[in-house]
């Protein structure tokens, strides 16, 4: 098997000769602003890997996995303009440096043309299949932010809601990577299934990774100020998991966590106590581990050699590497 | 043949009793309220008639009628926001009854909405011919959309790029409403084409006479006041056909139709004085009949019987019905 770095570095290499488009300037400079600026490429990545489970050779599925990789910007662009945020990896986000019209017309026409990528693979059963599949998919990604964005405005948030809001907002997107590269390689429905499963489960235990990480990593290794999202008063993992096991004291915990007068210390202080008193570490972790071991039971359920699979594991396992 | 009336009862019973989606009713509500806003619902009406000519039976091209109704739709929620335009129909824009980021968000999932309704003829050979093809006019319509916003910024707009802006713009998907339809109904490939063109120059001359109504139409006919394209310095297609033929006065011309500080009665009093020396309104209508007379044409090389073309014909005419 090819190792995770050729796979990237060929789709890295894709995505350095692939312009999307060229004219009008205005609307296909910020859709290639926003394909260079950077990121981790995990989705294309994913595409190549499920494939590769089946088949050496992936080149042909370079554009189905640069499909996954144009849609996700696409949800990006516009939901940066959604959250008013200003920065997109250390960059301007398209909005800031653009404008609000150009943010939303590019933001459409990367949707359109991840279809058209989509699409390149014309073999007709696949695109019936891979097509209706992947749409329900984008459908469910809208709800997702759509949730996201009216927890924003409650208070109470239910551990089940949340769980469903960051399933539909980021993990069914991982799934339909593994799975749509499982598809195009040839796999059967089962191992798709599995695939797809696989992917989600990774993806909501690096969700939980990334609200602990916040809270309680190290800043240098993270990247970002710990606390950040105790001091913007985020609804993330933690705070709907010590909303559940706080009981009576839930009501003050809301109060501080959401109150706009403390000072940032003052708060992120009074923060943490409710989440060492509520025991969210830990509980974060277990569910984090949860999910991740699930994810390695429906790895193993695939239909081919562990040899093959062996990589997936490893990759797997490096996303939660990360410092504590 | 149905007639025209009855097929239009048709699409507007199957829209009363079909909704788009229900939770989160964030992301649905402003989707159902769009859809219900109204509007001549000429795009499925051109779906149902292209369908109808070859089959009596169009029962089961509703939901490809709608998929054409939806896209459109989601392209005026997003293309308001852009325009900052406060009015649709009378009543609030979607972004201004709701808020920005319900409006991406809804004209988001809309998109992807229409193209499930595409997806329904779940025809293997369908779906890869007809989601290709109506991908690239998703584009189009992107296209047309960005050079719309760029010639709002310039002052010199020839007649090739404002007619291509138009055609991408507005006439694309008209074209699409009928190939789809008579794609759906098992007509051959010169005859979608044909149909496809019909419709396209149709739109083109549709479009031309919306510019000339807004400058030279009745205001009651209208139901809107007249030169209000001409107070906005619009760049319109009698703008364009201004500037083509003033000659060394299309300076003066510019900078009279663009001014900020000359009082609306003057503006347009002195814009009149210009189209009347550039010939404008004959060349308008000039340009507004060539476009029919080659949709008529294209509609004579379809391959059905002329009693059948008849009712389409018919209807065409009377989209210039309205009082000069």
């Amino acid at each position: 098997m090819q190792s995770v770095n050729i796979l990237s570095e060929l789709y890295r290499d894709f995505l350095r000769k692939e312009v999307i488009g060229k004219s009008p300037l205005g609307l296909y400079e910020p859709v290639n602003y926003m394909m260079g600026l950077g990121g981790k490429r995990i989705r294309p990545l994913l595409v190549l890997m499920a494939a590769h489970l089946y088949n050496d050779n992936i080149g042909d599925k370079l554009y189905l996995a640069h499909s996954m990789e144009v849609f996700h910007n696409f949800t990006l662009v516009h939901d940066d303009i959604m959250d008013e945020a200003p920065l997109r990896r250390n960059s301007e986000t398209v909005h800031t440096k653009y404008n609000l019209a150009s943010a939303i017309l590019s933001g459409d026409v990367m949707m359109l043309k991840a279809y058209e990528f989509l699409l390149k693979y014309n073999d007709t059963s696949w695109c019936a299949e891979a097509l209706s599949y992947f749409n329900r998919i984008g459908i469910m990604i809208c709800e997702g932010q759509q949730w996201d964005m009216d927890f924003e405005k409650e208070e109470e948030v239910s551990y089940v809601d949340y769980s469903r809001m960051i399933k539909y907002k980021t993990a069914v997107l991982l799934g339909a990577c593994m799975k749509l590269g499982a598809m195009s390689a040839g796999a059967g429905i089962e191992d798709q299934e599995f695939l797809e499963k696989f992917a989600v489960n990774l993806g909501m235990a690096f969700q939980i990774q990334d609200d602990i990480l916040d809270s309680f990593g190290e800043g240098h290794v993270v990247g970002k100020k710990i606390g950040g999202d105790i001091a913007r008063g985020k609804k993330t993992f933690l705070y709907v998991c010590a909303l559940e096991h706080l009981g009576n004291e839930s009501v003050n915990f809301k109060m501080d966590y959401l109150s706009s007068s403390l000072s940032k210390e003052e708060k992120i202080g009074r923060v943490y106590g409710y989440f060492q008193k509520a025991g969210v570490l830990e509980r974060a972790k277990r569910w984090q581990y949860k999910y991740f071991a699930e994810a390695m039971h429906n790895l193993d359920e695939v239909g081919v050699d562990e040899t093959r699979k062996r990589e997936l594991r490893t990759f797997a396992s490096s996303l939660f590497e990360r410092k504590m």
